[in-house]
């Protein structure tokens, strides 16, 4: 029996609110039950990192950042302690990667989108709400984009979304929350694609090592969960 | 005619959503129009700064922060630039001095309450909103504590509330919205309690130096404007 | 009784020692009692910050230290600590926006100028001796540049200086010493310029809330305390 | 045709040379083919963080570095720059997991194990070397607390290696070398235990998205090749 | 013939202004010629760093700054750029050796004493200057302790000065400017006692490298600079 | 008698490993004893810092590290704790200057040449051992710009070495290993060149000031041992 009470391979309510703020060209709250992240899209034109100047491509970055009180007791605030620490770099480097692999960088031109994912309630989960959401906030953005002419196609060539699985008393469940996550035995997060590919599997054992047939049980969830979200993002998109 | 069509005396919508997030202790998003705050109160009991220890006093003290995407154009992310600017600096100091003038310390006791103020989206007078909206996230962690038992007095020995005012175009008016404010020739923040006396009264000429009865006239606005959002303060506490 | 022994209305003895130091265009040693500042005015010519560059404009800006045993008992050094600390950085933009009151940009050119304003001994009013310094190294800097032909028209619109207001057991006094402000209930630093006009009013209830009454005693008080200082800086950048 | 000439399954020539250096309890050198990493660690008696005080348990914590010309073309020294960049603390923070994941924190006792990776040489892979060799390192400095009395009993109750797997030119190979990886399609990091379970596993898609049979074929050669790194291991530790 | 037009043996105009500023237990402004540096020894009475807790000793430190328009053009501000700079932090460390030199630790008891240099004004030679007044401004401090009885005897077992000497045009100087030190071919700083003993020697060859002959005739200035040198402090010393 | 055995003016075992690793343009492994440090230089090809853009000018510059288990009780990571010490800023600038005082910098070009020198492991003498094995990565590094006809003539017009004395119960030692170094009553580092003339000379006074006899005595055996040690570099260029 899970803590939340959901079945094993029951996602969370998800709610995805489009245009939750009004500057950045793209904008989306997302809610993966208790867990709640604003998404920012921001699209600075004509201008790339150094490193692809005139390569005639563009870029998608991530920063992640969660708000001091979004958990249970108040973190410190990382701008003042003056750094971000290494789980805050290591889940923004995870977000960016997994966006990019969703983009035609030549189709981008020299453009950045900054995708901003900050915490504002955290229970479990908060990556990987990250992804899926930061996902709608860029297409948003990228919409914007081409409505404003800025580019010519759409440079999306797929969809992703992220879940995680994880083993919870020997069993594999779906989408752990905070309570679940923080006694499972093993974690991992799923990066997929409407493909069913894979674009990134974190696994870390936690309590004990898990064995090949556990990982083939926990991939199947994660590929049923994600098939979930991306039909959700598909309906959050074309609603807004 | 104002930007925003108000009259010269007139605030924005003001609205406060008391349990915005289910963590802090205290919780509250508060609008001024467009501008929407998130103000978290965490407590911290039995623990105070070093300077205090032994000294059976408590502390108040405040942080804040706005998300890359709150602004027009995306600002860096303090946290990864490694340092907070001037500015946050100077807003945050604001805050914690407005907000330790409503508190009796002793009454307290070794507790330290942080108050922390994240701008989700920014329209002007972000420091007036999170001092407004810090004292309701204050009250209702007091409130906490009380109920708790972690406390036996309400320390809070008066109720504040904080508005801008400023000249545009040659004339006081109340509430400066960023169309506004990024006009003004003169810009001041004011923070008064419920006896009408200052508690804080920061201006800054920034087009031309004003004269005194310009000062006279912008704080007869603020003592209004305040008296207005000390009021819907009450109801929002009231009603939560 | 004032602990100085001063009336309410009597500033300290104020002096300005031009010409402290040799390599800075614009130098002035500033006295208000026992506080002392060294104000430095560095000008770098043909050089604006990115914001400005191609504007034809020019720049002000100011930068505040403490030597670490500038006070009673020794604070660490600012760039041992690495960083500089919420108050420094609040003064050093509170002395660069009144300094760039009493400048027109356009007339100064495409120049920076930079006003360093260090304490080697602090008796109170700290910010308020910078200000007043500030303006005077300011003054020597322009007049270096009008020598050197550097510009052709003298930008200086207006005369600024500074001083501090507080109510001390209950009585309005003016320029407040070290021992006056450590027990002030009030504490306001006001700029205004020789229009008697105000350039920034920064007031802080430190004990009780101040009363509209007693707001405007403190402003008369400041007005005639800034009209004595204009003369002394007349005085002294008469006599360089 | 691997860039190598290795076969898909093959390990590039395995190396360890313990007490390689001689101040720390555990020292080896380990070699993955031309990539060089020191691995020591560091005991700390009677000492844990400050989260483990007074719970009768111990801590394994990794850091990792790249000397400055270990890489291609010279990378800037991170201690200059002021941080560690956000690969760094990835890396550390996995090596850390990894190898508290084989080690029974009780039996430590109070006592906190330092690993240093610090890569002299690179040519892909070293953080598989890294855990590798940090293995190793630990089990010495294990040694070293038993032949001092410092532990009881071996509080180690896995062994752990590591080894990457990628897809190259549409087929998966084992071990992959600097310009293999620089071109590979995939990339995988895997850590598996002497029971053939999974520690942690990273995958990420650099091309294009990997399917469940890639998967499944990258997750054998993983397991083979970690099969005989176990065994070598085995043999350096068993020759010291 | 030297820029100064002194003599290759002749020393700058010394100056040693005791009480400078009155917080310090010891503060002295120190001129060598247009060389001016502010020395400050602040005493922390019954504290000592963590390293020599409970040994009964005391500890001596410094601490170097330069004002940014102490020299020539402006130098960025070391609190403002986040960090001291390689050359500050080795002339601090210079200055704190030197002076721990001059001190019996035992009898200092578990007191700590901090001296900071600060230069206002740079003409060469400041650490030279900063070392001979350093010694001044610890001197009073350590008079100060003795007359508030918080030390019984006195703890300076010998008397330090510092000179520095180069080679210019071919010829050995003494005390060079900055005129000289900028176009010397060698630059040695001395650190000598009152037994013409060596505490410091630190020399550079910056255009070509110094023979044995040319090291012992810098020897001889240094030897009979810091002679007079250390009668100068004993004539300050004695008249304050 | 010497904790180590050897005679007064006997060196360490000195040992150069060329081509210590693959990718630097010089690398060098060097020991001196137990004492190792890995220098390589980097070339940098048509950069120069920004001070000598256009000059026709090349640069040597240098940094140094320690592995943090390279001593005897585990240091902390500078990386990790943001900041380059004191002790690390002092010893990469003698680095830098000494190199430089080989090199003619118009034969060397616009081009930059950056010498790492990382401990390994650290028995005492790491500076000298870093500027001696320093040299001969720059003289492979040269070699390499010779043979790719990046330069036309050989820029290096002096060799240099380095190496440690001191004063350990009363004598004059050389080349002082860890367990002399720590109780030896003066320090000192010398860097000379192939004509026996001086680079730097930084002495020490640890325990009691040194006489102008023993500063020869010192000299004395510091030429001695830079003579072996200008052999040893001459057969390991040789022979590579």
């Amino acid at each position: 029996m899970r803590p939340s009470g959901r079945n094993a391979d029951q996602l969370r309510e998800i709610k995805f609110t489009c245009g939750f703020t009004k500057h950045a060209e793209g904008s989306v709250l997302v809610e993966f039950g208790e867990t709640r992240v604003l998404c920012t899209a921001s699209v600075d034109v004509n201008n790339v990192p150094r490193f692809l100047k005139g390569k005639g491509e563009g870029w998608i970055t991530a920063e992640y950042g969660m708000l001091p009180r979004s958990t249970h007791s108040r973190m410190g605030r990382e701008a003042s302690q003056g750094k971000q620490g290494g789980r805050t770099m290591e889940i923004q480097r995870l977000i960016g990667r997994s966006l990019r692999a969703a983009v035609d960088m030549k189709a981008l031109g020299e453009n950045t989108i900054t995708v901003d994912c900050d915490v504002l309630q955290a229970d479990g989960g908060t990556r990987t709400a990250s992804i899926t959401g930061g996902f709608v906030a860029l297409s948003l953005a990228i919409k914007h984009m081409l409505n404003k002419k800025q580019i010519k196609t759409n440079p999306i060539h797929g969809q992703i979304a992220s879940v995680s699985v994880g083993i919870y008393q020997g069993i594999p469940i779906l989408d752990l929350d905070y309570a679940e996550d923080s006694q499972a035995e093993t974690d991992m997060n799923v990066v997929m694609n409407d493909a069913s590919a894979f674009i990134e599997l974190q696994g870390t054992a936690e309590g004990h090592a898990f064995r090949k047939e556990e990982l083939e049980r926990m991939l199947e969830l994660a590929n049923s969960g994600i098939k979930q979200l991306l039909e959700k993002q598909q309906v959050a998109l074309g609603n807004y």
